[in-house]
């Protein structure tokens, strides 16, 4: 990235934002620290009305979303891959087929499609938003999307409380709008439905406070539009207004006949059940007014991409603070962190890792393989590919996180290949080869100590590692060669040569 | 118990430790804090030998068990119930089929078999030595047995380091000498496995470090009658030593053939694994001497079971130290915890818990119920049973941690009771009901307030549950009434009946 004003395409950034409703595209400058849009595109795709009960995603709502992101993929193309990131949100999450679909995604979108956790896409959020609303004391922010709805207090960058709940415009109404009738009884299943996704959060949140409340999405959008179209409101949305838009959707009785001022054609059909959530969520947090705010999900990945550019990776401090909270010897994992970094690089030229990020899910991974220790000693691997696979990792998407597990879970012990997770992003070979690295420096640092290695060189030929020590120095070393010998032995089993020299 | 010297039957204490070579019985009186022997009795069983390298133990093996149970039951039936305690150790931890054996054992055995994790079974060691020996500094206590060996450091009665290896006299001798031959070659194979055994807590004990060096266990018991009777030691041992007899036994060079004072016919089978074991130890550790002890893991319960007597109970400080390690909301915890112990108080006459502390699982999953929130909320219940099924908890035994494991797994969400685990402890049927309970406890304490609730009673009539609050109360709580109508649908899947008045 140039900080000069001077828009030459590596200036250029594009967000993805694959929703359950919608796929909004953002293609934009970032000029000193903030978004110079250059280009917005949203398409309703409504993923999540093909999401059945058993969680499996149907072939036309994936086809809608093919032929777009195939679309998208045009207007991307003069675009530097590494300017671009594509985040997936509810729908996919939930998919237990979302690889049938990431696998025909490929086909016509050459991008890799990160899906993110709730927590992870609540955090992008309040960045999108912090970026963009004046620093006033705490701010609550909400997301009504298809699938979920995200509920955030922030104070300027640093998110308090994140979460995501199950809940949103498609899925609601779907639920309790589905022959079309809007009714009162409707209304309070799907309000007093949504009331009880939030109790287990409503405390917590009005302990936090805030002192400024946001609302961001489309359904959020639609809804002050009819507000002020109504002339009930210049700006803000009160409780009383939004029971005024409910008792007018109730007066059009049917879906199919809404037809108030500022609700586009599109937005009826998911009116009603997004306008429940926020009911229920006026009512259960005690909230007086909100604003609308223009930024979201797409707008905090880009912020959270040019924090990338200049290195200040959110990942890092992830990392540090499951570190403390884990009570890692940071100590021991930083040596085979390194260990597995310095045989990597040796490597990199034959393995051709390329241009996605291996060499930091390595590193990760070193830094965070002991983390299961908290847990047991025995069977530690275990418990930290538990720990790392389950826990909200801010910065991290999905695969990142299996990855990193998967590493750490086959760092020791029996290396069962057959094991691994199937993943889009990062190829099974290259995660094997991974596991071979990161279980050899493992070994090297048994011992716990520092600067007990010194002076070996590794090689590959095919997959086949060659270790080479100093002269000597694994004669005095018995241990460590009795443990490089199990080593050898169980990646022969696994298929694999390595030599010790 | 009673105080007085007066021994009466209700004074007299058993400890029965099914251990993998041998299967000991104390019974004892406790007069003052300490342990007054009464009766011991030895029967060497050598279940170990009977577990197959999958992991399954034969049938000529859980018989000979079997037989030794039935025998000691006989020795026991004069003893109150209450006053026994049978613990097993590494090879019925290790059996996939230890299930066909406790259910064997219970057509002749009637008493409950509680298999303890190793750092249970380490700790509880080192309080059979804690209570024997002087305290002066830290203490290293080794305990050899037929699968596992146990490594301690303490201070006074508390334990600093615990670990429990997976090596032992029988699964060695098996291992590097199985043809009976004893060679320098087999000796250097069995030191070296277990140095590497032994490598990942080399550099923790050594910076532990102790003062004194105690060995337990049978086979260190002959290792040291062996120095004395050849008059190399009056009585420590030290690494010379033990290279003598190592060379002493290689000079046999047969199993069968050797004829060593002071070691019984029945330990020579299993000495050589053992004293590999014992070489790698002050090797890798560095000990200069060991004195040997003669208390282990059936004094360390005798000496539990008397603190348990005096409400002094070990789990009650595990339980309070997890809740500080994962950052529990302990007020929130306490809450369901007493919900629970209310409502299980009210039916406990009619479901007829009995005499297995069915109330405390209930007590200590309500403490720990939501001690999966480190991880990640969402899921929580699934994390909250991992983190209690896996980690290190002093004091529980292996079925008390899976079946407060299980009440927490099933406390909120679905009720899947197909996926209840098989325990020979506890009954599924009362589980179900403690789960029943745990869900309810959870539901009314939802709203984490204190005070909240009052004045509700609780009935039940077979498997009928009815739930009563005063009048009006639900009115107004609709939150509540609506969660316990979704507890009652869900109850109502599970085949059970919740009423609401």
């Amino acid at each position: 990235m140039s900080d000069e004003n001077t828009a030459t395409t590596a200036d250029v950034v594009a967000a993805l934002d694959i929703g359950s409703n919608s796929f909004h595209l953002i293609v934009a400058r970032i000029i000193d620290g903030s978004i110079q849009n250059l280009h917005k595109i949203k398409h309703r795709v409504r993923l999540a009305q093909g999401l059945s009960g058993d969680e499996t995603l149907n072939q036309e709502a994936m086809d809608r979303g093919l032929e777009t992101l195939s679309q998208m993929a045009d207007t991307l193309k003069d675009i530097p891959a590494e300017n671009i990131r594509v985040v997936a949100t509810y729908t996919l999450r939930k998919a237990r087929n979302r690889q049938a679909f990431l696998t025909q995604a490929e086909a016509v979108f050459p991008y890799p499609i990160e899906i993110i956790p709730g927590k992870e896409e609540a955090r992008l959020i309040y960045q999108g938003v912090a970026h963009t609303v004046a620093h006033e004391g705490n701010k609550l922010v909400i997301d009504i999307g298809g699938g979920s709805t995200e509920f955030i207090i922030g104070e300027y960058f640093i998110p308090l409380q994140l979460n995501s709940r199950s809940m949103g415009c498609v899925s609601y109404t779907n639920q309790f709008f589905k022959n079309g009738k809007i009714t009162e009884h409707a209304f309070q299943r799907a309000i007093l439905a949504a009331e009880q996704e939030l109790e287990i959060i409503v405390d917590t949140y009005k302990n936090t406070g805030w002192h400024s409340c946001h609302g961001t999405s489309g359904t959020i959008k639609a809804i002050r539009e009819a507000i002020v179209q109504n002339g009930w409101s210049k700006n803000e949305i009160k409780a009383s207004h939004l029971e005024k838009l409910k008792q007018s959707l109730m007066s059009y009785g049917h879906i199919d006949k809404i037809n108030i001022p500022g609700v586009s054609e599109h937005r009826r059909p998911v009116l009603a059940g997004g306008l429940a959530v926020l009911i229920a969520a006026f009512d259960s947090l005690g909230i007086e007014s909100m604003t609308y705010e223009d930024a979201a999900l797409r707008e905090g990945v880009l912020y959270e991409m040019q924090d990338r550019f200049k290195h200040h990776d959110i990942r890092e401090r992830t990392i540090e603070s499951l570190s403390q909270r884990y009570a890692i010897d940071t100590a021991q994992a930083a040596r085979v962190a390194r260990s597995a970094c310095f045989i990597f690089d040796q490597l990199d030229t034959e393995w051709k890792f390329g241009k996605l990020d291996y060499r930091s899910l390595l590193h990760w991974a070193g830094l965070l393989h002991e983390i299961g220790l908290q847990i047991h000693s025995s069977g530690y691997h275990k418990h930290s590919a538990y720990i790392v696979e389950n826990t909200d990792m801010p910065g991290f998407n999905q695969e990142e996180q299996i990855a990193i597990a998967c590493l750490v879970r086959f760092h020791r012990k029996k290396c069962k290949l057959n094991e691994l997770p199937k993943l889009s992003l990062y190829k099974s070979e290259q995660l094997t080869r991974l596991i071979r690295i990161l279980r050899i420096a493992a070994i090297l640092n048994l011992r716990r100590r520092e600067n007990y290695l010194s002076g070996y060189t590794v090689r590959v030929k095919n997959d086949h590692i060659e270790l080479q020590f100093p002269k000597d120095f694994l004669n005095t070393e018995k241990l460590l060669n009795a443990d490089l010998e199990n080593e050898q032995n169980i990646q022969a089993e696994a298929g694999f040569k390595l030599s010790i020299l």
